[in-house]
């Protein structure tokens, strides 16, 4: 019979170590019932990913390490937790473990990623020596730890000093004949990034001339998301690929491609050697409808409440709510002001009778009406932006009212476009628990809503919405584009500058317009005081606001004139 | 003539690459004028400290390093600043040039602190030849930054690998005799931190055998202070210690510590080899008002609107605000709700008066009438909080009013047990750009405000409020103990786990009640979504929310039981 090896690809919640444990002990098990020898699971599995400030209690490394040491297996298990420090004077390791034997260490990650959303140096001590497991069910086996991968093909924004599967491949080269290596790792989902994680098994498997086997986390925790798509990479290219954002396990024939099976719901898929994996259009409805309904889950929340403009925003966040919770727990607000119009009513109404979900509508007239007689003179004599946030806030107190009252969380609305430009209040439509479209441009947020129609088969958001000019409603026939340049163009800017890292002169060069380019940089970059109080929104482009975005307030950022 | 050597204490805007070469040079010419042979700067002076994600943006590197290589002066400076990367694929490295000299690189910092308020393995690249940079002046002179001189005396959480103080230590057996080392700083401060300062520098000049000359930056850069003090040590432990919190050049001579000089406000300390340094009982104060007035200096701000309660928090506040901006620029606003006391207003009044900021009363009786009846319904049926937080963010809401309509900033008023333990409304007394007294223990607070007092000969903080027992004043006859441990015991509770580190266990077996204390960690883990968007808040603990503190929101935090 052929070797079979398990990838475990678990949705582990942060600091539950116990519940971690089970879910890995059931899905060893439902392995072992499939025939697998023996099983591996994500970097972390046991703390999840990413533990942050937890590892800093030296208590939580132990109980991780020795509940995963001492975890119950009817086949090996190797299992991703963090391991003690070696001395008094030094950090825990990134560690592996086997189930059971708590007297010997596996390996520890050797690559510690200290960019982008990643902080490990601030909580791990790099390892210095090439992990091999041997004899696990007969087989000879390579271990790694995500990054430990990255470096051989070039895929971390800089270069590490030594190259853990170049050290495997030396190993061979002395005559360690290994079966496989594995890699447990916990690779961040953003758009079209399997690509290169697919890019990064390949390369592996191609140098050690043997099959690599990368078993990645699944689902959200807090700003990030992990996609699986746990991989299987051959020497002459051939990859197989487990299911995006589901749990299960992805049963490795590893003389048999085709041999290999998903455990769990959806189906593996099989690239040829030159074959590129295809991410669904609806990869991204499907990203943000698990960070929010992980992020409810994990946190013991039920019921979403949001105020539903008749915006498309607002639309489409009510359509993840839906997805994420259960139509049944989510309640949408219409808060129609004197500058609404009646269609913004019908259009948050039909959208919340097409999803199913409750409705109320609580207009803020009066409430408007006595806040500007307590601050007449003072609205009259100020900035008129003072009145605009005003109706936003009297929303955002009544959302926050409804959420304090039933026990619910509100989510704001907000995308990444208005956040990246200010074009949002503060405590009025940034005010949530969560911000599900907040790594979303607006033309996302439009691509995703026809999206999230065609994929519930009905005008979810109305096709009203879809097309109307979007509107603050703050003001007597505002529009957005009296304030900011057309959607496209900013999206653009924007995603040149945040994603892509060019500056004004690079991006002008591109054909846009020196002032608005100017205009647009400066404003994402005076309005930082705004996001550094939004609420966490999950990660689904190369660059989002948030963890991996840490730019300074009281600063100048014309330092280029 | 004694060799004379100038550290130049400065506050960088971050990102003013060229006002702040500009003091530099400013700064300079006063040293030279009173006969320094050569200056120094702070780490990173240049750019400012911590320029955070502007180091990302390669013309930023660039920009900093030509502007500091290029800079003019009549005496050599030594300039910290960012350098490019060594190759396309590294960080660039935290360095030191000579002004003019733009040929030859000074040295590259070797240990990056990565653990705290510290990200630098995220930016740089750490370098590995010890800095040794000669005939300055005629002096040849060792150069360490921050962090190098740190891991000789044991003073950093965890060993590095390597200790400049050593390397260089090891130059002088080789007979490389040096006449003093500098050490260019961006050490941050936090109470009772400049203890260790000392004993870094004293631990280096016995080490070194001769003069251990630190620069450190001086000022408030969003939630991180610097408090100064820069310090000269000699190899008998004899140090000399500039002002604190103040701008200027400690002038030193190498062969006398009596001769040191500092050209500023304020003096030196001279301190014998075994005395320490006594911080004033007011310098958290200092510390307090150099943040906010930082914050408001170096991003334009120039007015401030908080809300005043008649509360012990709101009056500290208004004493902190009118000490940065002036009292007129200063708005406190009473404004009463049913629940609020008659004393509440007069205690708020008596305040204002005696700072001389501006004052109005804004009741909120009728807006939280109109509020209660629009959502009539819901509060009566849902959890009373819902009624409590509407009050704090109807307040929330006219105090944003104001600033939004007068150009001003808000400031929340809370202090650091409320917000470890949740006791605080999300927009509502959490509004505002900048929270004074986020990182303050309650009873902090209280020993600060009669240290106010004190400082300007008048109750601004009134007996009244100081003798009060503390209420938010939400519900009929509310007080804080309700909810919350007396102040004393739940300050102390939070200060053991959060700076001590210590566990449940732990602040037990102190004499503690084992449920109180339960109680105090799991509100304390539960509420962090609250904290994940407080504004920011000047560090003046050994750890405080923020920058420093990363911890995960959807987690289970029960993993000991």
């Amino acid at each position: 019979m052929a070797s079979k090896i398990a990838l475990l690809q678990v949705n582990p919640v942060v600091g539950d170590i116990n519940g971690n444990a089970l879910m890995i002990c059931e899905l060893s098990k439902l392995a072992s019932q499939s025939g697998a020898d023996f099983a591996v699971t994500t970097e972390l599995a046991i703390s999840g990913y990413p533990p942050r400030d937890l590892l800093l209690q030296p208590d939580f490394v132990k109980t991780c390490h020795q509940v995963a040491s001492t975890l119950q297996s009817e086949i090996p298990v190797l299992v991703g937790t963090p391991v003690p420090p070696k001395d008094d004077r030094s950090l825990p390791g990134n560690g592996v473990v086997r189930a059971g034997d708590s007297v010997r260490e596996v390996t520890r990650k050797q690559l510690l990623p200290t960019y982008d959303v990643f902080d490990e140096a601030r909580y791990f001590e790099a390892d210095e020596r090439p992990g091999i497991a041997r004899t696990i069910a007969g087989l000879d086996i390579g271990v790694t730890i995500c990054e430990d991968a990255w470096q051989h093909c070039g895929a971390t924004p800089n270069d590490y000093d030594s190259d853990p599967i170049s050290q495997i491949v030396e190993w061979g080269r002395q005559g360690v004949v290994l079966d496989a290596t594995v890699n447990l790792s916990a690779s961040p989902y953003h758009a079209n990034k399997s690509e290169i994680r697919i890019a990064v098994a390949r390369s592996a498997a191609s140098s050690l001339n043997h099959p690599f086997l990368l078993a990645n986390q699944v689902g959200g925790n807090d700003d990030l998301l992990f996609d699986g798509r746990s991989v299987i990479a051959w020497p002459d290219g051939t990859v197989v690929v487990a299911p995006a954002w589901s749990e299960g396990v992805l049963l490795t024939d590893l003389s048999n491609p085709e041999g290999c099976d998903w455990l769990g719901d959806g189906e593996v898929t099989i690239l040829s050697p030159n074959q590129e994996l295809e991410e669904n259009d609806d990869d991204l409805l499907d990203a943000i409808i698990i960070g929010l309904s992980d992020y409810c889950r994990k946190s013991g929340i039920s019921k979403i409440v949001l105020g539903l403009s008749g915006g498309i925003d607002s639309a489409l966040a009510a359509c993840v709510a839906s997805a994420a919770v259960g139509s049944a727990n989510v309640t949408g607000i219409s808060m129609p002001s004197k500058h609404s119009s009646q269609h913004s009513i019908d259009d948050a109404k039909a959208t919340a009778e097409a999803l199913g979900i409750e409705f109320s509508i609580q207009p803020i007239i009066d409430l408007h009406s006595a806040a500007d007689a307590e601050l007449s003179e003072l609205l009259a004599n100020g900035n008129p932006v003072a009145g605009e946030n005003l109706q936003a806030r009297l929303r955002g107190l009544i959302v926050m009212a409804h959420a304090n009252a039933n026990g619910a969380m509100a989510i704001a609305t907000g995308n990444k476009s208005e956040l990246g430009q200010g074009y949002c209040t503060l405590y009025g439509d940034m005010a949530g628990g969560y911000a599900p479209l907040g790594d979303l441009y607006k033309m996302e947020v439009y691509a995703l809503s026809k999206e999230f129609n065609k994929r519930i088969g009905m005008d979810a958001v109305t096709n009203s919405t879809l097309t109307k000019p979007p509107s603050a409603e703050l003001a007597p026939d505002q529009k957005d584009e009296d304030s900011l340049p057309p959607y496209p163009v900013l999206d653009e800017i924007l995603r040149l500058h945040i994603e892509d890292g060019l500056d004004a002169t690079e991006i002008t060069s591109k054909g846009f317009d020196d002032q608005i380019v100017k205009d647009v940089l400066i404003r994402l970059s005076r309005n930082e005081h705004k996001r550094w109080q939004m609420p966490p929104a999950p990660r689904v482009s190369k660059r989002a606001f948030g963890q991996g975005w840490r730019q300074p307030l009281a600063a100048r950022h014309d330092w280029r004139q």
